[in-house]
């Protein structure tokens, strides 16, 4: 099989979050850490749910939803200087995957609580996988023009300019 | 829109890697940081890998493109009991979507030369994003099950049953 051939996903879930539209939203989870949201996953998965609990965090992966096309080049939040798509976290993007790394809270049946959402209320959820250090934490970080961005304070909260409108 | 709306995705690229079919395949990149791979995006996003280099590391998605189907339990290569689905790593998902948190060796336009590569070789690619400790590096981690596995010494290879046969 081609690897070019489109993949179809079925989103398992949504998320309910605080946020109901871009403007305002954290543009990361990880900068507003008290936020609580829900993933309500559809009811037959509640058993692929099971152990999650004695995790800590979990990454969700998430279709951004109400983004439409990219650009190869864009100007990110975190900084006045256009930069390559794929050293931004922009939501923008060829595939329109957003990943959040959530703290979680509880699970309850097929419901998720979790805290440390940047989601969009009403967004689709695709997956859902425990976040684990030996996997998920490289040493000896560097981080290019963001080391910068982040050293002078953020702006933390999004705008419109990844969304046509804020319907 | 409802979020149960399909979502259609088109590879970006492929990832080349030294691993042929799943048995004896790392369960995870980080357990073999050594071992080098290459993101091959289509050329018109070369522009896209711009900036990337000033980063260490990037956070890889992909298709688990050989797996079919999944159960909601399932036995992960690190424990001897069933366990959610979504409490493990397993490849086989509702949206199978893989993802390695890779140490970048260089950007040569539109290629990406990695490490620690635990994908198939023919691995179709969905995203790159930078991985950013400020974004996704949570503190006070707890890892459930996995504590007791990775303590004693991990199972770090693949065998194959995830995969009905190693074509």
């Amino acid at each position: 099989m081609p690897w070019s051939v489109p993949l179809t996903l079925h989103p398992i879930g949504v998320v309910h979050t605080p946020w109901k539209q871009p403007t305002g939203t954290p543009i990361q989870g990880a900068f507003r850490p008290d936020v609580e949201g829900e993933v309500v996953l559809t009811e037959e998965l509640a058993p692929a749910l099971h152990d999650l609990d004695g995790f800590s965090h979990a990454i969700v992966l998430y279709a951004f939803h109400r983004s439409e096309g990219y650009r190869t080049k864009v100007v990110p939040y975190l900084d006045d200087v256009e930069r390559g798509l794929f050293a931004t976290r922009a939501p923008r993007r060829p595939n329109p995957i957003g990943l959040t790394v959530v703290r979680i809270l509880a699970v309850e049946g097929h419901r998720l609580r979790v805290a440390g959402v940047d989601m969009l209320d009403g967004t689709p959820v695709l997956d859902i996988k425990p976040y684990v250090p030996a996997m998920d934490r490289p040493d000896e970080v560097r981080i290019g023009w963001l080391e910068r961005a982040l050293a002078f304070g953020p702006c933390t909260t999004a705008d419109d300019r990844f969304h046509e409108e804020d319907r």
